[in-house]
């Protein structure tokens, strides 16, 4: 059995590459990281430097072009502000909406993009990180369980019932995937997730203060550096 | 309203093309074309002339490289040679399985970047080309009834219920699908559907074969030339 893992190089999805590691061995596993116009590269080193470290074969794609005619703000085309708020405190303010950091159907695009080469490289099975945090209300609604549930099937009828998506943390919030990863030796320091791509991380944006606080709650330190 | 349409450059989706303008006026009207790796660019060729016949926005997209680990009879880097035989016996002589003409989960990954685009550009509606013909067994499985429902629906959901996919011609043949294009005036003359990339269409791979049936059961002449 061969699994496809999508590697963004945040804490979620490199902990589904080390349970990936751990089902069927690195030998079976494909890492395949996806740039869309992120305002910075920071993702994309630390997915090399972690698929690297794990010696697991790594596929790029870049579906920027896809994403050219979006004002999404964390896309560097866009001229709007990176908001400084948890997602609890976003959704709060979008009323309902898709906020401002909804990259319209990446999701969807992801986990098609991701099928295609799963058939094609020989793999039964798509990982990827979603978690139950990321189903918020309709701010990402491409990360609902009711979206999930149908491109999952469709990619499964779609296929030819070659390939099917597994989530392994669909109903995990972060602070268990953390503490999954902390089992699994995950080597975390290699992981980024700030929105911003300076050196350190900013520490207040959204997945900074996720990222942080599911550090705090399993009672150790985040092993990257803050600005604050 | 705006509607995207999904333009190969045959018959279904310049016919889709035609149904979208006369229902919104071409102001309101996209097309989009993906290239993917196909052996030729004769579709390309012909989407540009018909964008151009039409006088709608034309965009183009290319996912050539996601495909690139594919070994489809349909693409560049493959060495098998395309079938010279209708689709029904090609989906005879498969047994079941995808085809050698699948090009893995195209559909899936053309709609989900159609889905992208259509929530930038602020259009509602994806028009594409499916038809009853296209549903034949397992070959196409990302062309069957239930692959449609489901992609629809993550379509819809995941967009935020802000986009939706339409089949105008789903549950039609294409003999029907002609007759419509007809009362169009849709200029087929323009339209490129052979898998070959030959200055005339080969008149024998299962496209052409199918496309000439379609003509000739309305009782009128296909308007492009054929080899034979």
């Amino acid at each position: 059995m061969k699994i496809l893992v999508l590697l963004s190089g945040g804490v979620d999805s490199t902990t589904a590459l080390a349970k990936a590691i751990e089902k069927v061995g690195k030998g079976n596993v494909i890492a395949l990281s996806i740039i869309y116009g992120q305002k910075h590269n920071r993702e994309i080193k630390s997915s090399i430097e972690l698929a690297n470290y794990y010696g697991v074969e790594h596929l790029y794609l870049d579906l920027t072009k896809i994403f050219k005619y979006s004002d999404c703000s964390l896309l560097k085309q866009s001229n709007e502000k990176i908001p400084y708020e948890s997602y609890e405190e976003q959704i709060r303010d979008s009323n309902g909406s898709p906020v401002s950091t909804y990259v319209p159907f990446r999701n969807g695009l992801f986990l098609s993009a991701s099928a295609s080469i799963a058939i094609s490289k020989g793999c039964e099975i798509i990982y990827y990180g979603a978690h139950s945090d990321d189903a918020c209300g309709n701010a990402y609604p491409d990360c609902s369980p009711e979206f999930t549930d149908l491109i999952n099937g469709a990619i499964y009828i779609g296929s030819g019932k070659q390939v099917h998506v597994e989530g392994p943390f669909v109903n995990w919030s972060k602070k268990d995937i953390v503490k999954e990863g902390i089992r699994l030796h995950v080597p975390y320091n290699l992981t980024w997730s700030c929105y911003e791509g300076r050196e350190k991380a900013c520490g207040k944006c959204g997945t900074c203060i996720d990222r942080k606080h599911a550090f705090i709650e399993n009672g150790i330190e985040d092993p990257i550096e803050y600005e604050e």
